[in-house]
């Protein structure tokens, strides 16, 4: 069971948990009305950390919430100290909303958005070496999941009907064609072709997803962005989940559909976790996300 | 600009709407995981209100939120106490979510949900006698459009494109055929037949939709419930909204096709609104939602 965060961060204020409290006329809790980031830090640094501020920022755009998110660092800086968090490694978990009015539909104007964030310690092992099962669902979701926003409904219905079932994750195809998990983005690969659905507005562009990209590029794995069709699924060699706290899993089982007995990944899987495991090991705070190749060329 | 009422209902509690607060891990505010209602009071009781009430203990059940509807009047009944407004009408918003938890994406358990209800002064006319102007967008929500939920940003997106623009509504069409409105159901007439989409998973089974329909079984106007596809719409003779707020409102013109000058509304439309009015009229408490053939029988 998960514990709550010895500290909130909630509009500038730092405090205990259960002193963490918002307006019911939050639009955050009215309408879902919000956006949100989960990243790690990884010895004294997030891992990734611009690549996730640029995504929240870009979402952001996307529903026309105004914040300027050069400000965060300062604050995300003061709420380490404050939860004593800034040497240990930890996860970040940040969630802006359109702030406080009262209820109607359309945006209000000249409101302040709501800014809330806690950090809990969170050692991520150095890579994910369970080996998943996941359930299918054809994906009931909204049609821009690239927004990576609070209204999550059916992500966590669809979560749910997983764990209930005693699996690790639901994932998802529409129209015939296989998009993402409910919280995690889905790869597959066959005669060594690594196989991503496209970052269009059926999946969100998950961090870990382009880590896992660029890696492929860097490493001449030849790597497709084409949805596999949900019929296809069983003619794949290997298949594997990617996320921030996912990072790579390798799917053992989707359905009835058996990939590998648990002994060990694929072996083009086990080539991504090998090499997702040096990027980290190698990891340098200054390391730019659009361009890493320099790093990546030298694992 | 609408303004925050004088009293909220929070969990037992009835504070100042400015101290009505709710933890931040309130799953209604990290994931939209809530139902809501909304209803309006005439004359002393709510109208329609037994059917509101249904549909909210359906919308709990389909989530899996536990809790025992049938405890709720008794608070409906101290807040508008509370709120002086026992004999004023009045709109009443009810939002139950699955309570107070540590972030995680699966359903937490034993945990209590978190019910959250106020009351506004609010007199709706007789019958919505505005002429609406409405814009069309490819529905671009999540496929369980029969769950009253709170993660409800694609369609606050939505109202607010249209609001933007200068209309009332947007109304969406799903692989071409028209489903219904951001917050209001969708009718057409052509030829004296009244069409709106079936109440399957791609729109919410509205009360006022059910009422529409009833009125129109009650006094011989044929309808289908079948959906029109997009190309269609500039065909048909009328068209109109219907909702708690809306109540029944005729559409004046879709994107740029104008079904009427705004002088009035057409036969069909008319008339429902005409007998819309006189069941209002003759409302009384005891009907039966299910079985409402005695009263409408008599208009």
């Amino acid at each position: 069971m998960a514990n709550f965060p010895k500290k909130v961060y909630l509009n500038g204020e730092i405090s205990k948990a259960s002193d963490a409290k918002i307006s019911v006329f939050d639009r955050g809790f009215l309408f879902g009305d919000g956006i949100y980031e989960v990243m790690v830090r990884l010895d004294s640094d997030f891992f990734f950390g611009a690549a996730h501020l640029a995504r929240l920022e870009s979402c952001l755009k996307k529903v026309t919430i105004e914040f300027d998110i050069t400000t965060l660092q300062v604050e995300i800086d003061r709420l380490l100290k404050a939860a004593e968090l800034e040497v240990k490694d930890c996860l970040l978990y940040i969630q802006l909303t359109r702030g406080v009015a009262p209820r109607k539909h359309s945006f209000p104007k000249d409101i302040a958005p709501t800014v809330m964030m806690y950090a809990i310690p969170f050692t991520l092992p150095d890579v994910n070496t369970q080996f998943v099962t996941v359930v299918s669902q054809s994906d009931f979701r909204w049609h821009r999941c690239d927004i990576k926003m609070t209204s999550l409904l059916g992500n966590v219905m669809a979560n749910d009907f997983a764990i209930k079932k005693g699996h690790y994750e639901t994932v998802f195809h529409r129209d015939g064609k296989m998009t993402e998990g409910s919280h995690s983005n889905l790869f597959f690969v066959k005669d060594g072709v690594v196989y991503t659905h496209p970052a269009d507005e059926h999946i969100l562009k998950g961090i870990t997803r382009e880590i896992v990209l660029k890696i492929c590029r860097d490493t001449n794995i030849p790597y497709r962005e084409e949805a596999i069709s949900f019929e296809n699924t069983k003619q794949m060699d290997e298949a594997f989940l990617t996320g921030t706290s996912t990072q790579i899993a390798s799917i053992k089982q989707l359905d009835e559909h058996v990939y590998h007995n648990g002994d060990r990944s694929g072996a083009i899987t086990q080539k991504l976790q090998d090499l997702f495991l040096e990027l980290k090991r190698g990891y340098t705070p200054d390391m730019n996300y659009e361009d890493s190749s320099n790093l990546l060329n030298s694992l």
